[in-house]
């Protein structure tokens, strides 16, 4: 997707130990614009060929944006994990724990069990692929509803932190993992590239 | 904003102590399309006469929803509050602390001051106006800036919580404050209204 890379290339600040800050665009201030466009190409890119989307999931707080507008294209709702507990959810919660890079600490994910079902055909989309953690959070707990995993969308992938691969070894079959643009690392240099569509497949 | 009352009292759930519960819509599953209409209405009560809106301001991480698509209507950026400082978080920050109802917890809102200005022309946007806390650590934070309010925009307000006069207190201006929908409570019965327009002025 060539304006969000050019958009990375513009703004992007490199902060070294592979952390690369996207805040005046993507995670804090936030392009309205080029979010839409990122909504509208995860799924085109995702669309599947049978069983309409019928849930776009993601985690608080950055993985929102992106999502709302997928599921803006795909005309369906979304449902964002909380982190943490308040007075209103007196439901039942599907859990997974997840670790963040940039925060160094471990979060809990809660998704009320009312509003995934084995009936849904779900896209997972988050703003980064990195480690994969908070992906393969949310993978396990569309694995818990016993739902569809349609397919899975990121804005920016990290290549180097292997994400793909640990999302892969957790696949029950295989599933289309897209980013829109993937950055590498080299010393003191950074670059920004289009990003990747490939199905995954369960490794042995 | 009739869609909205009518998806309130289709799907709200009445939680006592005046907590209605709106997370099948609103704020954990979302409706996409029904937040797109909510931008646009938002948008629309609050256009300015004058100068155009320049930023769209909110806290994480239910307020992102409607200050997304409130953007996308204004064809501007947003900015979301965040609550915890990240290891990418190395620039100087506007800080205002606020206390959620729902969570019984404080909390500091952080916007880096690269993103706000004294040139911005700025709509705080809310999902919930009860208490005022939150927006009014984010009026608070407009003002650090030395940044113009042209107004303030929620979903729902709960006029019983009195966040309406809270707000007022502090503002420097006359400024119109919109709610999509009201809702009220006696005992154990609520009801959901059309929300109001008022603008606002400072008390003595």
């Amino acid at each position: 997707m060539q304006k969000l890379i050019e958009t990375i290339r513009a703004e992007g600040r490199y902060l070294g130990d592979s952390i690369l800050k996207v805040d005046s665009f993507l995670n804090h201030q936030v392009d309205a614009g080029l979010m839409t466009d990122i909504g509208q190409a995860l799924f085109e890119r995702l669309k599947p060929a049978g069983a309409p989307i019928t849930k776009v999931l993601t985690a608080e707080a950055s993985g929102i944006l992106p999502a709302l507008t997928t599921a803006v294209a795909a005309d369906c709702r979304m449902i964002y994990a909380r982190k943490s507990r308040s007075k209103t959810m007196v439901d039942s919660f599907y859990t997974a724990d997840a670790v963040s890079r940039t925060r160094a600490n471990a979060v809990t994910f809660y998704v009320n069990q009312q509003f995934l079902t084995p009936e849904d055909n779900v896209l997972i989309i988050e703003d980064f692929l990195a480690t994969g953690s908070s992906i393969s959070a949310l993978v396990n707990i569309v694995q818990q509803a016993g739902a569809q995993l349609a397919g899975i969308g990121t804005v920016i992938e990290k290549p180097s932190e292997k994400g793909r691969e640990v999302i892969s070894r957790q696949l029950p079959q295989p599933c289309p993992v897209a980013s829109l643009a993937c950055i590498g690392f080299d010393d003191d240099n950074w670059v920004a590239e289009l990003g990747r569509l490939q199905v995954e497949r369960p490794s042995a």
